[in-house]
């Protein structure tokens, strides 16, 4: 058993915002009161998969809502202690583990801050190894797990219980329970036995995100380029790079829809198509790129991740691709988050 | 113990239209489902508060949402099913008795077709006396009973548990949960045990309801004035009788909200708005009646009971008034349920 210490910190914020692909939220916020909760709480024991009971009870954790909102409106604290208490209540037994619900994103840190508070361990592992908008978009649906129960709290400690047939349809619920929230909501979802986790989860993601970050960190006091050394240590490819030259997004049914422009040194225009993550870079209306491969922008000079509420016109930008976990490549994966379920009719025409 | 028996159906249907006030829902097809599942599984026993043990669970019931889509979308019967095993697993015992959550509309009917179908007794009471357009507004509230758990299910037996602070809160977010359903959803809200029943409901109103029906009846086959009939009965007065000559009126957030003008054979016009419900009846902008009391249109000739979404161009009709339960007069009552909670500001201008 290890423990994420307060300075991991720094490189879990930088790697989950490249794994978030634009969304997910900015993990400023979360970083801080993750400190402040260890600061006050002590660190976070941070266990492998390898370390479940086979009855333990994981509980994946996350907010849910509009990245832009969630940067106007923090946690309050209030949360998880009431949806916890709803959740172990319902289930009648005591939480063993949290685990990311998304590593993409702030919500790398919501079961560490949630765990140095209530005295929880947290598991190196996530659902989706990346950020993706929607509920269902989960490595569970994949492996047939139910989403439900699944649990929502608002600041003040008001808590909804969703008890629905499928993902998408707690998918839909949760969506207009959030706008109720003011369009940003806890939620526990995808309640495992940690015989079912070892099974169901993307395993290691934690640390996959701290040295991904780590990497920024190192290249930037070596001068040496942060876009390379998260292409590097992501096993991916740098795609392209140039100016943001048009931005033009709005917030719908609590999604962050959108896209950018890219100017390139060659005069090329890329174009990014978002919802809440980087969906899709084309050029001259043919794809470069695609989900569920990870579509992240870096500011070329000190390889800060931009994420889509960050976007803004004159930002100079490398565009990189990392690869996808390999369960979103399958025909049940493709289904859940390919090119098709958001709307891309590429017939089979990515070019890289 | 008694029962409601197919025979009171009809007039139940046109008493609770009559307390309605305008909402509630036309009972149409509540009444046809209602003397389906008697025919099918035997009449429903009707108890007084007399009746109930001080530790019986009795849990008010209704169908939330908007009117018009409720005449389009009727219940499937898997809502209640689902809902009540959620809400005994929650509660951790059996419910004793249903009840109207409110006698105005086809909830007068919920209750029943769903007591017949599960083998449930029904008390004679309702926590509004009439019908409103929001959860708050019960007198259950007045009494301090909590809103929660309140539980919520859809068509297809998906059930929402909601555990939040106040009813305010609870309406708001059931609110949100019953368009995720796509505008009507099953509701069980303000459990409670026998004792507390007995403090905080409005007694004998299943009775009053078919008091009023039935006087309707009589006077039609007696060839006397159904309004007069109905105005003696519910213990009011006519305000009014004329010619709908315009009807403007949209859903909005869930609820029908509008204004139509009756012109009098006095060439006066008379406007009444209404939130589901008809709110306000004025003349030249002085106020003639107003919520909590009873506000309802009744059709000339047949005495039928006009719900707000059956208004229509041309309609002749009677304006009657009849007097709110005792509970909505109090300072409480009309902090949730009086003209200024809508909007109204009267400066106590009420002239008759």
């Amino acid at each position: 058993m290890k423990h994420v210490k307060i300075e991991d910190l720094e490189s879990l914020a930088l790697g989950a915002a490249i794994l978030g692909s634009g969304g997910g939220g900015s993990p400023l916020y979360d970083r801080m009161i993750t400190a402040h909760m260890m600061e006050n709480h002590g660190l976070v024991k941070l266990i492998s998969l390898d370390e479940l009971n086979e009855d333990d009870l994981v509980v994946p954790v996350a907010f849910m809502g509009a990245p832009l909102v969630s940067m106007e409106k923090i946690a309050s604290g209030h949360e998880f202690p009431a949806l916890l208490a709803t959740l172990e209540k319902k289930m009648g037994r005591k939480v063993s583990a949290l685990m990311p619900g998304e590593i993409g994103g702030a919500n790398a840190f919501t079961p560490l801050w949630v765990g140095a508070m209530m005295g929880l361990p947290v598991l190196d592992a996530d659902t989706l190894g990346r950020a993706f908008p929607e509920i269902q978009m989960s490595s569970c649906t994949v492996h047939g797990v139910s989403p439900c129960p699944a649990f929502l709290a608002d600041s003040k400690g008001n808590v909804v219980t969703i008890e629905a047939k499928d993902s998408h349809t707690v998918e839909h619920i949760a969506r207009h329970v959030t706008m109720s929230f003011g369009s940003h909501a806890a939620l526990a979802i995808y309640l495992m036995d940690g015989l079912t986790a070892r099974k169901s989860v993307i395993p290691g993601t934690i640390t996959q995100a701290i040295a991904i970050g780590k990497s920024i960190i190192i290249a930037r006091e070596a001068k040496n380029s942060p876009t390379a050394a998260v292409v590097q240590a992501g096993k991916g490819f740098q795609l392209a790079s140039g100016i943001v030259t048009d931005v033009d997004h709005k917030v719908e049914n609590g999604f962050l829809n959108g896209k950018i422009i890219v100017e390139t040194s060659f005069q090329e225009q890329i174009e990014i198509l978002y919802q809440n993550e980087f969906l899709l870079a084309q050029k001259n209306g043919k794809a470069l790129a695609v989900t569920p491969d990870i579509i992240m922008l870096m500011e070329q000079e000190t390889g800060v991740p931009i994420t889509s509420p960050s976007l803004n016109y004159g930002l100079r930008v490398d565009i990189i691709v990392l690869p996808s976990p390999d369960i979103w490549k399958t025909e049940e994966g493709l289904k859940l988050v390919g090119p098709g379920y958001f709307g891309f009719n590429l017939d089979n025409e990515v070019i890289v």
